[in-house]
């Protein structure tokens, strides 16, 4: 059943593996809008940003014109303990659907944080220790980026201290406990030991907590801390740029066998996934080397690129972060709690905002019952059990097969796979017990949050 | 970092996997004893198995002299799903110990079921499905081997019954969803669908159940079913037989390289990696081409090779399945509830008690928190977060690399990896409690046990 020469797995030698890391902005004819001061509402500097984040992640963060950053040695060694990521042939899920179209995925969840995070994690640790610090702040939702950034940290001995939505830490103890293997300290947020928690804890007694809440945390103990800084696991500039060792290894994979795909397809939260996964490949359409369709699938409970606005937003509900140009439903948007907590995401990242603004990159929004439907079918054929936001992926990446299969076409077909479901258990229990619903926000409740967009001139 | 010209980790091509298993039985002296039928203490005859056991599998299971069965195509198009599994030098965890070793191991938890059981899960199924088999059934504890089986039996459309025991259904909800995802019925055990389970809710109401149970209730299940067989994941023959593919896939990486191993260690409960793992080396030192030290890892909560007694046993509580002759506590020993329930099993393989009876191989016990110091300590450093049961073999290879550490000999350690630990992470959070216990049988405790095996001339 293996035909056309493709194995079906391709794995790259360690020679073979990326040595650097691709800037797409250098490429683009219409930059990414600049972050803004949230304090005067103009273009941030440097040195501001630095009290926050690293000084060579603020580097990497605006610089919009270098093509190519070298991936440090450090680095390159720890991507050889789970890279290269393998390029699937879904030989088995084309049989399934009995589609002429040729299906590739890239697995990124091969590895013990369980999802293609620990691609910037260790980039943005590793930067940190080379300037001296003591440890690194962050947020954490479900708990994929703090897994992945407390893994990261033990490797360079570095503290590393998670701000965790309370009511995660307590339902989802799970990836609580790997952060703690990895000797992560993990903190349910909103915690007594900021001025911010305490203040949130005193007006909303009980509070389960939120993401924006545990950002305005976990900035708020990195600035206030000797030698900390502040990491964060999507949306921004750099984080992008890390990932990109995704499509370059996937690019190289398929060069090697002459693959060259139609369509590129990856979900959408953040954007750190979406923006990796086909940056070398919007490079090449950049440059007018090649063509490709891209499609960013977002859930419909979220949809910022199919129903937000392109303007300056709040990264966070504190409004402590830089304000970015993109598309937003508003950061006073919140989502229905659906299982794909990793794109519960009010915007989308600056850059990919941009290229979709361009009429670049199309972008979809789909049910979560449809996405768990995929992802079974998914996990039936060809084994792997997936995250449900990878899901979403998988969804469109079998609607467009199914298309293929109605006009005969043999498009091929390409998509990220971000994670593993291991953690996602009980969402899995909800769509087989019949009791997990679908959500959409009315256009009302889209409006009255995007009325609330700060003025920018 | 990574010197001596071998990769950090090895992957075989696809040409390069194994196309055949190896029976180490056709080259032992002593041949494991055969199986007594539980009604006449005689030697089983091959139909009595078969009202039990699949066809093929009852063949493979009493052949002791066919050095090599081809794997069937199949069976090698689903291998190549989640196959080759890396060999990996670890570089990192070398460095972390500061010894001269060189320390390998081979990783069996790159799956959805998380670990090696899929090698003969899928095996097995295969050889129902030839049969013409409606499905197959089976017991599972924590729920590796379920789960394997689960996958297999959803790729070949077979049915597939899990009695799971209660407790474990209970407590540990995630592995009975992955089973589901897959299409498997999971009945907590005891159920009042058999006639074995409903006498034991009778007796005693409100119990939690017990692997014993299970097993007594799948084959209950599968011999009064029409069209169904009763499979087993470890102990067997037939199954140490399709685990080979660990170690003639680690050898032949090994050979790529000229690498040879000094000392090949694997965690022991039933036997089945440990036997797959070793077979291909045991087969060199048996046909006197090469010398080994193998050693068997064991949880001094349940030593059966190291204070066990070689001895005809029933496999089951229930004494429905064919007696082994084996190093056993005693069907009737109730080990300590510890946190590693792949290896609470009162026997060992026959195969391997024979080759440890004629002192081709050694064993050794430790105890639990050793065993969680070793896990935490090689997931720092190595990046994959191990199960319990794979640790054991973790910490005795850190053992072994620590004493070459003060001698300053560079042997060649070698270690099988068989699973993940993802859902084991509330045993990691006791560990870090300080709440986690050691626990070994008193010598009262395991001579009670033993003066209770049943009487074989």
């Amino acid at each position: 059943m293996f035909n056309d020469n493709v194995p079906y797995k391709i794995y790259l030698s360690e020679e073979e593996l990326p040595k650097q890391w691709y800037n797409v902005r250098a490429d683009m004819k219409n930059k990414p809008a600049p972050l803004l001061d949230p304090e005067t509402m103009k273009p941030i500097r440097a040195e501001r940003l630095s009290s926050v984040f690293c000084e060579e992640l603020v580097k990497q963060e605006l610089d919009d014109t270098t093509p190519y950053f070298d991936i440090p040695e450090p680095i390159l060694d720890f991507y050889k303990m789970y890279r290269p990521a393998p390029l699937t042939r879904a030989y088995f899920l084309e049989k399934k659907l009995g589609t002429p179209a040729k299906i590739y995925y890239k697995f990124e969840g091969n590895n013990t944080s369980g999802s293609h995070k620990l691609n910037s994690a260790i980039a943005q640790a590793y930067y940190a220790k080379m300037q001296g610090l003591r440890g690194v702040t962050t947020e954490t939702g479900a708990g994929q980026w703090g897994t992945a950034l407390a893994m990261a940290c033990s490797y360079f001995d570095l503290d590393c201290k998670v701000y965790m939505v309370k009511c995660s830490y307590e339902q989802k103890p799970f990836r609580r406990e790997v952060m703690k293997v990895y000797g992560a300290s993990v903190t349910p947020s909103p915690s007594m030991e900021t001025a911010v928690g305490r203040k949130i804890n005193e007006q909303f007694p009980g509070t389960g907590g939120s993401l924006g809440c545990a950002i305005s945390e976990a900035v708020e103990a990195a600035t206030s801390m000797e030698g900390y800084r502040y990491v964060l696991g999507s949306v921004l500039n750099q984080v992008l740029l890390h990932q990109t060792v995704i499509g370059l290894e996937s690019k190289a994979a398929m060069d090697k066998y002459g693959i060259k795909p139609d369509i590129i397809i990856g979900c959408a939260g953040g954007g750190s996934n979406l923006g990796g996964l086909i940056s070398p490949f919007m490079g090449e359409k950049l440059r007018g080397e090649a063509d490709y369709r891209f499609i960013a699938v977002e859930p419909e409970s979220c949809p910022s690129l199919t129903r937000g606005k392109y303007a300056y937003d709040y990264c966070d509900t504190g409004a402590v972060c830089p304000l970015q140009k993109m598309y937003t439903l508003g950061s006073g948007f919140m989502p229905a709690a659906t299982h794909a907590g990793g794109l519960r995401y009010h915007g989308m990242s600056s850059l990919l905002s941009q290229l979709y603004d361009d009429k670049l990159m199309e972008a979809v929004s789909v049910k979560q019952t449809e996405v768990f439907a995929a992802a079974e079918l998914f996990a039936r054929v060809e084994g792997t059990l997936p995250a449900p936001e990878s899901s979403h992926a998988i969804k469109v990446a079998i609607d467009e097969a199914l298309k293929c299969k109605e006009t005969g076409e043999e498009k091929t077909i390409f998509f990220g796979l971000t994670g593993t479901g291991y953690f996602d258990m009980m969402s899995y229990e909800k769509f087989h017990n019949g009791v997990m619903k679908d959500y959409a926000p009315t256009d009302a409740e889209i409006a009255e949050a995007l009325a609330k967009l700060p003025k920018v001139e």
